[in-house]
């Protein structure tokens, strides 16, 4: 904890890398690209997946377990979406070590073990659901199936950073399938709008929704929506995607089911995802050059208190003093965490939480007893005060509440400030360049997004169709029927 | 559901496969010995897991994820580990497909993308955590660490069964690291008798607990701790297990901490685990000829309401007559599900719910709502009765904390009455061949161990330090220090 943590003014990149590595959150491993998510970051995910799988069980959703592998046989079925994904799969192909001859001790593969069908470690699971939902589905009476995932995936990426971009990580991935492309759209739109409102209300992150353009959706979707957060040094991060796949899951793995007035038809699709990315996105958006600032209900503890002692006695009044505040913590369901240790001076323990984000710092001194006060820290804010005991479990649910609220407010205006409108190409350019979101008029050809991307490496970020004003094409002078969000992106 | 289930007299094995499959529990899938867990078991697993994780939790246990691979180098550091799972696992040779230029549309392995290093799919943890470990670990300070991890694990197994033994399964593994031997052998006893008393207090199976002989202990341990439930066929089956590992990965990974004297000592180990194999060992257990039997605190829902009507009409009037009833079950925190399906018989209904175990069945009809009575029918006796509606939520909160216990009960008799003691060799395979616990004097020897188990298949289960008095060994005549269990186990 001594070594101090990088300005973001300095370098954001750095900065994220030490507050994954300084608050505990992940390291990298051993094995290339995957990560270790330390217990820390791994009770935020814990919340994350806890209020989000309520959400998707109150949305009438329910969880499955489907295999971690896929045949090679089955992965290529739906062609688009095997396209996408053959070029980072990991692959299994044999199923046994030996004993190596020629080194005591080692092992090597077993040639003998040779699979005839090679296993895909799965990137997603269209293809293996979508081969169980054929046996699962024969009658309009069997629709909709609403089924969500909770796994880990793996895609073989080059360059990989913690949360962010991984070989393996974790996510949630629902499957429904649906008698009608109506009700498919609007299941893909109610999970985006789900997403939408998780991130938000949980995670305080304003972010902005839409569709994807035809280059930048999931392959194999006929439409993919997504939130889209904005990160502080002005990159987007796409947060969530919800993807309506029409009846090309079903066409690949011939899924037909009867149709009431007795016809046959393709069953209708959507899948949709969130990954241990939104981690990233929490760090990313809130953290400060202090630390992690972390939104009240997604912290693993609310409260930190920090007791000042020279001797155990101290430490017993100290105790005392605080058991009727513990209770009412309890009884508000207020996490708090009590730091009793002994070999670690109160400053430390002061930059650990502060490093930690924990949204509420409390100390409490032998001073402290006789003033019948309490020394209360608000972490977003970097603010202390002083407050009588009695009125500390009132003043701290208030303000729990209140810093939940204070972050999502800043969110929404870093969004709104840093989202500009660009009227030409070189306004765009210098837009981009500066960060941020740039909203402009394309032309709805994959030959002018590519261009942009080439010389700006910005890329559409989402297509929102509020914005249905006609202009002109920033680059073709072509007509552009609205104006779409670019950005650079993680 | 018009099929019938198979008696478990008539064939067993084949009443187990059907219940699995027409309760809706889980499904083999298109990857050889994998399975698909389906919503209504998947749902039982969720409350195993979440019960599970509040106990790990109150004993100062806390959740992390490490990589689903490990890299053979790490696989192969611990001799007896590496040489117990080598045989059955899964490895990643390549991480990319491309075209196959024989076929349009297939794709082939890139033999460019071949892994200098092959990447084992996980089959235990052991190996990555204790690599890990290694970089936390300097101080007895850093010391104990008390991780579980919820996972998805690889064995290649050659015989699979739904739930019982499936190359890929789940499971939570809890690994942690001590400073002094006597604290890790006591975290190992801890664990076996958490997880006895989950196994009793909430899957109602009464268990038998102790250790492993040295030929059936866990790859890499120095001692296991096990619990062994027993199956109405009389076939054992191990519940779960908990291993003190000495210092034996510490001294692999090299990890080493200075003690509070200044001086280095290897870091002493424990590793335990439950996993999807508990879904067979409840099917197994409270299964009757009607189908599944769920105790109710595992049940997805504990009452299912099935109204009787021929209008819709007649719905909103049960439906206004219940409303009262729900509210009181909503307070009380009883799951209940209402089927409301029109094209769907209530003979047919009660048949489902019977074979998907729900505790308690209550049905109502016009003639309910004259008499102001409901029809209560409990599973765990087959028994119906019919009670005054105003008493109903009273009689239901009693009836499922009686059918949790009378499970349970049913349970111990089962375990008592099928436990006999074998005072020589004859009547030990005598007893084995009618199945059930057979105790019996052992003299230590795995000569004498492996003799029995290939004269009768059964296996020694566990050494309950108990049954402490000496004797003589069935078998060779020696000396035996006490009786131990043995079985035919799954």
């Amino acid at each position: 904890m001594s070594k101090k943590l990088t300005k973001r003014s300095e370098d954001y990149s750095k900065w994220y890398n030490e507050i994954v590595s300084m608050a505990e959150l992940a390291e990298v491993s051993a094995v290339r690209g995957c990560m270790v998510i330390k217990p820390y970051g791994y009770a935020i995910w814990e919340k994350i997946q806890k209020e989000l799988d309520k959400k998707f069980k109150q949305t009438g959703h329910e969880n499955a377990y489907f295999p971690l592998f896929v045949p090679k046989r089955l992965f290529e079925a739906e062609e688009k979406n095997a396209e996408g994904f053959a070029k980072e799969c990991a692959v299994v192909t044999h199923y046994r070590l030996k004993n190596d001859p020629k080194k005591n001790g080692k092992l090597i593969v077993d040639e003998e073990s040779k699979l005839e069908e090679e296993l895909i470690v799965r990137p997603t699971s269209e293809a293996i659901i979508w081969n169980t939902y054929k046996n699962w589905i024969q009658s309009y009476r069997d629709l909709p199936i609403k089924i969500n995932q909770w796994a880990n995936v793996v895609r073989w990426e080059m360059r990989t950073r913690l949360f962010l971009r991984t070989t393996e990580f974790l996510w949630q991935e629902g499957h429904t399938a649906h008698s009608n492309e109506d009700e498919a759209i609007e299941e893909t739109k109610l999970i985006n709008n789900l997403y939408k409102s998780f991130v938000e209300d949980f995670m305080s992150i304003s972010v902005i929704t839409g569709t994807k353009s035809e280059s930048e959706k999931f392959a194999g979707a006929e439409e993919t929506y997504c939130i889209e957060a904005l990160m502080q040094d002005g990159k987007a991060l796409q947060a969530g995607t919800s993807h309506f796949l029409g009846q090309n899951f079903a066409k690949a793995f011939d899924v037909r089911f009867s149709k009431d007035d007795g016809s046959l038809d393709y069953v209708w699709a959507t899948s949709w995802g969130v990954s241990t990315r939104l981690m990233g996105a929490l760090i990313m958006s809130h953290g400060d050059d202090q630390g992690l600032v972390l939104p009240p209900k997604l912290s693993p503890y609310q409260i930190i208190i920090v007791p000042v002692f020279k001797s155990p006695d101290d430490l017993v009044l100290i105790n005392q003093y605080l058991e009727n505040l513990k209770q009412q913590f309890n009884k508000l369901g207020i996490d708090y965490k009590i730091d009793e240790r002994d070999n670690v001076s109160p400053g430390k323990k002061f930059n650990e939480y502060e490093l930690k984000g924990v949204p509420i710092r409390l100390c409490v001194g032998l001073r402290d007893i006789e003033k019948k006060t309490i020394e209360l820290f608000r972490r977003d804010e970097m603010k202390k005060l002083i407050i009588p005991i009695h009125e500390a479990s009132m003043q701290i649910e208030k303000l729990l509440f209140d810093i939940q609220e204070n972050l999502l407010k800043k969110s929404k205006i870093f969004l709104k400030n840093n989202t500009k409108i660009a009227n030409n190409y070189d306004e765009f350019k210098s837009m981009i360049e500066d960060g941020g979101f740039v909203l402009a008029h394309w032309d709805g050809t994959d030959h002018t997004e590519q261009k942009i991307k080439k010389e700006t490496k910005a890329t559409i970020r989402c297509i929102d169709d509020t914005f249905s004003d006609e202009g002109i094409c920033i680059i073709s002078g072509k007509k552009s029927k609205q104006l779409v969000y670019f950005a650079k992106a993680y």
